[in-house]
């Protein structure tokens, strides 16, 4: 069983509602430095432990720049996401770029902040030479193919677009090597919103195997393996979560099996934990703005799907609080819609919930990671702003609302003409 | 069989892309406008004949500017929307507002545009009230239930988060006649992207009969009944396209049956297409950036889905050209992909295609609609600029890519805190 909790009372939510309209996403720093710490410790064994928080996941440079504090990186894969990290202030090798079908301008700008460069393809290593020069550290990210079972998220390994195939990867790091570059790491991310703790530790023995066959074949010596994301996180009250300690401790005990007495013993371990670092520390506060009652009853709110996609996308469930009516009997079955004109526009379908009227605060949970993130401006909505609850108490805006003005802002421009 | 055509040649082609670099999306102004022509010329024989344009489909002033110079209106269903009513300078009662779960700044800028508000709910009767005044006329939305199947797309209606229900609608017209409104329309919308003609025709005949049982019951006469949208299109070559007029000749036919001989006959009929106007005559144009062989050929393009969403949400088929390999054997078979960290991100999955190069310029066809609009700006991904081919030959810029300021917008402000 994992708890839904919102530290916000009622009271002072509707102080903050008073300076910040609905809908906002809340984020809450002290729960995430503090999970971020957690992390860390889980893995204080390695000789070097990185995170490297994937931005996509909560591309906010406040959260980021937190994190940083905490002594995360970034996980970029896009150019924005460079810049991202940049504003955030990580820099250097603090900074992975794993992207895929990448562009010359991410290597470029990846190159000119010294970020950790991790190539998808054999092709990219020509492409990359040619269009911003190698670095002197590579990785290179393995699909292990048949090796390991994905899961329905993210797909079988072997359907999966990303990654270079086990021979592939030797011939990359033959290369490369030839070509003189001399500090090299090994990624691989097969999972995603992932909860069974033993398939992480599953997939850093099959890496630490294939860094000590690199060593015997190629005489490379992995300055950092990254066994990549996937943590998931119990989205609904009956799940578990992922026990980082004992993942840790599973990882450490193939370390000291497998890495250790191959001589490999000063290797870094990476990883880029995104949803599992923000996720429960995130909150969609939404107000009911109507009640209709038709075949089935629908609470109608303030946001829509482009605030939050995943119950629209992937059928995804978040759990819902009703403030004020935490305790009370859940003796009312609602679907909970947004405003779009797409039927799937549902936070909830057939959710048993407490009696909702309208004017109500509802929380949605989980929306740390991947909520924000992903809003579109389809049916011409708008993506709502993003609060911090500090750790004093105190709320601050860390993205506003977009405005019409924001959504017009690509219709006004010099006309321009091909005859 | 629908034919896939290209307005435009390899050699223009690469003179646009000199000016305006991919990916872009662009639209055929002469089929787009011979296109509403047709449709209006299938509805000739109607007293009068609306097409309020499903802006969502493509929120472009200039597109909508141009569908207004052939006699088309808009239906909207949000405030941005309601704006590039305004902007592209459709007025009045030509612009209908078919929202649901309705805030209401949405009723308050219709009121103020003197637009025609379709109300989806009997609860909205009152809340319109309050918050706007209620107008000289009104629309209301049908949910017929059972009385209808639909289709996978929008659900079942009885599952469909819109529309009143029948013992609904006649009180809501009862309500409403009671306040002083005048003047009414009926609409319904239970179906989406549908190929099937005698589904619109069908519907009709339900509207109609509804129309004179309002009539006898309530003695209202409708001043029109909307049949809404849900034309759908041949995305795949050996799909056929709605043969527009038959739908046009049956829906004559049930005209005269029912609504002439209950002295109904200058009833309106609007439609609310979107797709079946300029579905077909849109194109996302992409560059190959990489082709990747692991377990299966990926060829990567410079677009993703920020760009098109409707393959990787719905699994949605859009045909594929290559420019100047049109005639080309189609002897490979390739993932073609764009460059988002989901693996999702795939424009077509093992497509038999000609053999591809790096370089080579990909069409991808049918994105006229729900293209663009869906877009969205996960793992920081810009959305494309939007081009209309003109009647002259010229190209024109109607909306410019998205740059990582605009990206940033909602990041740079004046600092908030509350205490």
């Amino acid at each position: 069983m994992s708890e839904k909790k919102f530290p916000i009372s009622k009271e002072r939510l509707e102080e903050i509602i008073k300076v910040f309209p609905t809908p906002f996403h809340i984020y809450d720093e002290k729960a995430i430095r503090q999970n971020m710490r957690r992390l860390c410790k889980a893995f204080s064994w390695a000789p070097q432990f990185r995170e490297h928080f994937a931005v996509k996941a909560t591309p906010n440079p406040t959260i980021i720049s937190m994190l940083r504090e905490e002594g995360a990186g970034t996980d970029c894969s896009s150019l924005a996401e460079l810049f991202i990290s940049e504003e955030a202030g990580v820099k250097g090798e603090r900074i992975m770029l794993t992207s895929n079908d990448t562009p010359a301008d991410e290597f470029q700008k990846a190159r000119e902040l010294g970020a950790i460069i991790n190539l998808d393809d054999i092709s990219h290593i020509d492409y990359l030479e040619k269009h911003a020069g190698l670095p002197d550290c590579l990785c290179f990210r393995y699909n292990p193919g048949r090796l390991i079972k994905g899961n329905d998220i993210i797909g079988q390994p072997e359907e999966a677009k990303y990654g270079l195939t086990r021979e592939q990867l030797f011939e990359a790091y033959r290369i490369t090597l030839d070509k003189g570059v001399r500090r090299f790491g090994l990624h691989t991310m097969v999972i995603s919103n992932e909860l069974h703790a033993d398939s992480f530790i599953n997939t850093a023995r099959l890496m630490f195997h294939l860094a000590v066959e690199l060593k015997d074949k190629l005489g490379i010596k992995l300055e950092f393996v990254d066994l990549g994301g996937g943590v998931g996180i119990p989205y609904r009250t009956e799940e578990e979560p992922v026990d980082l300690e004992y993942v840790g401790e599973g990882v450490h005990k193939a370390y000291q099996e497998i890495i250790e007495p191959a001589g490999l013993g000063s290797m870094a371990i990476a990883l880029e934990l995104g949803r599992a670092i923000t996720g429960p520390y995130g909150w969609l506060v939404s107000t009911v703005l109507h009640e209709k009652k038709t075949y089935k009853d629908y609470i109608g709110l303030d946001s829509c799907m482009a605030n939050l996609m995943r119950p629209a996308m992937y059928g995804a469930y978040h759990h819902i609080t009703i403030m004020g009516k935490e305790n009370d009997p859940c003796e009312h079955v609602y679907d909970v819609t947004g405003s779009l004109c797409e039927n799937n526009d549902k936070f909830a379908i057939d959710r048993a919930l407490p009696k909702i009227d309208i004017g109500d605060r509802l929380v949605i949970h989980d929306t740390g990671a991947h909520g924000h993130a992903m809003g579109f401006n389809y049916n011409g909505k708008l993506r709502s702003a993003e609060l911090l609850l500090c750790e004093d108490g105190s709320v601050k805006l860390i993205r506003r609302a977009e405005t019409l003005d924001d959504y017009f802002a690509t219709l006004h421009f010099e006309p321009k003409v091909l005859k």
